[in-house]
């Protein structure tokens, strides 16, 4: 398969999951890593997420975990957040994961995580609210 | 609702859940802080697992993935690869999280991950074969 | 014991420990996660801190140092820099305690654990002067 | 002060706090970095250990919670458990110290901590019983 | 070596290396633990990177790679994105190190990297373009 | 580019860098997770590592660093520390930079790369003897 498949197809994933988010990161990358852009297209999402083995729903409950867990990424579980919402985990779904970092990672990155969640919640909210 | 009920719920989570390595757990804990293994009992399992709002399925996702992003707890990370097949993940479920996590904690988070995995999923292959 | 002796008991533990900023902490869970502040107010306050083998001020250096240490959890940090004030260390003390942290887990963990102190020690000062 | 009080004074530190564990550690470095081992003396140990603020009981409670929550660093956190016991803390307030880790860095840190002290205690009873 | 040789040494390394950003961190510790800027300016910069086994360009690159791996040292890594610049680091290699900790890493780790290092640049021009 | 082009690409750029190390990790995936073999061919080495605009002896710096500041990949650590040795690095360069990582990441952190060092440097030694 060749890199502009990849591309192609890492670019339709990431649309679909992470939406405008995801493409903001990509954006923000044009005038000092356009190269790293391409990669995180083409691993990420046209090799690993649209491996047909794993639902998304199912992928983006690992990642909510997993960045939750490591506590040193929160604008990317922000993204990650709203990705849930995108490929069909309910808030109350979300809300359960991040609870339940608190038995693996400890108190302090499940209540970091839940704060994260009330951002993105509340901002969906407005944005629903303020949609014509 | 009393302790009691919550240590009873806990206990048979963690049977349901993580079977024989869960009591191992508990067992290791008897002479140095027996006290630990009621909490372990009654808050991950008798309180978090047992709520309602997510799969045990869905739960293991999360944990599998947690740990292996963390990469500080190899031990428990194979007793919840085992829990995971307990609870209906396939090993290319399992694999597919694995492989996921290079993405979000890198390739020798996923790595280790993948190394633990094969030892689990070889014991219990063994295991199914020495069975009467 | 019943999870309502638990909850008080947390409670109480809570309040003599966080005062004021733990009690932020649980009113910002109302909305989006209720339970969470219960689990919060009886495993970490009702069954750990509640605990007799260790003084509530020893248990403070331990929180400080691993909050530190890890450097994931700044906002429980500074609830914890003034818990430590709230329950008898001095403020040498606890700038001992992060400076000590730069051995084990590198001179940014302190760094960033001294900028932390310094604004809650600065809060506190102002406060003190603004009462009536 | 000179470099070489820093060095001696930091020799003495290690050898009342650390004992043997202390001296193992820096003959193993003699073949690949002698140099680190006098840092090792100097920085740690003459310089931070030394300060009067806080005592050696006190700065153990920091560092086995520090090592406890990073999960990173088993060697050194069995050198720090003996070491606490060393300078003043029971069996049992370390294990409180290992308890509480549960709640800042997840249940498999406080597990991996207790585990580590369950073999330190072990090995310390076997050569109170061998001594002459 | 005296103390005062150290300390001599390691604030001309830290001038060299860090420029103002190392002053500022230093001024700010005055109140708070000014013996911390002592040891800062002695461990790190008087002894280690002052040590001739290894050129300051080298050491910046295992100090950026390092501290974006880290994911939790933020205001280090910028000083030190900065001093990789100072001592012969090129923006291209610089952003060459960060992309490359996606590997060891993961993504939002090498992406917040390039997102600091994308606020460093910018500011470092707008000081050029207002230079007299 | 096609993706064989990126497979053949990382597979001369790790034979080169990690020698019979990196063909081991690739051989141990065959039975759990064979695609990851060509993902680790492909992005890690095939596009990262074969980038003109940092040389392979810096990029190991990079590499050795963060693996020993982050502290859960032992077994990443040992083959980098290899194919530093492999690019052009010196031990005593590799030893600078173990030590190093002692001010942002930790004493332990520092010891646990130089123990890791001690190792491979042995066994490198032997190897070197044994040979015809």
């Amino acid at each position: 398969m060749t890199t502009t498949t990849r591309l192609e197809r890492g670019k339709r994933a990431l649309e679909e999951i992470d939406g405008q988010a995801g493409q903001h990161v990509i954006d923000a990358l044009a005038d000092i890593a356009p190269d790293f852009a391409t990669y995180l297209f083409e691993f990420p999402f046209g090799d690993i997420y649209s491996r047909p083995g794993l639902s998304l729903r199912d992928r983006e409950i690992a990642t909510i975990a997993a960045l939750t867990a490591m506590g040193t990424a929160q604008p990317q579980l922000k993204v990650h957040l709203e990705a849930g919402l995108n490929v069909g985990l309910s808030r109350e779904e979300i809300t359960e994961i991040l609870m339940q970092m608190a038995v693996y990672a400890g108190f302090p990155a499940a209540l970091n995580g839940l704060f994260a969640a009330k951002e993105v919640f509340a901002a969906r909210q407005d944005a629903a609210f303020s949609a014509p």
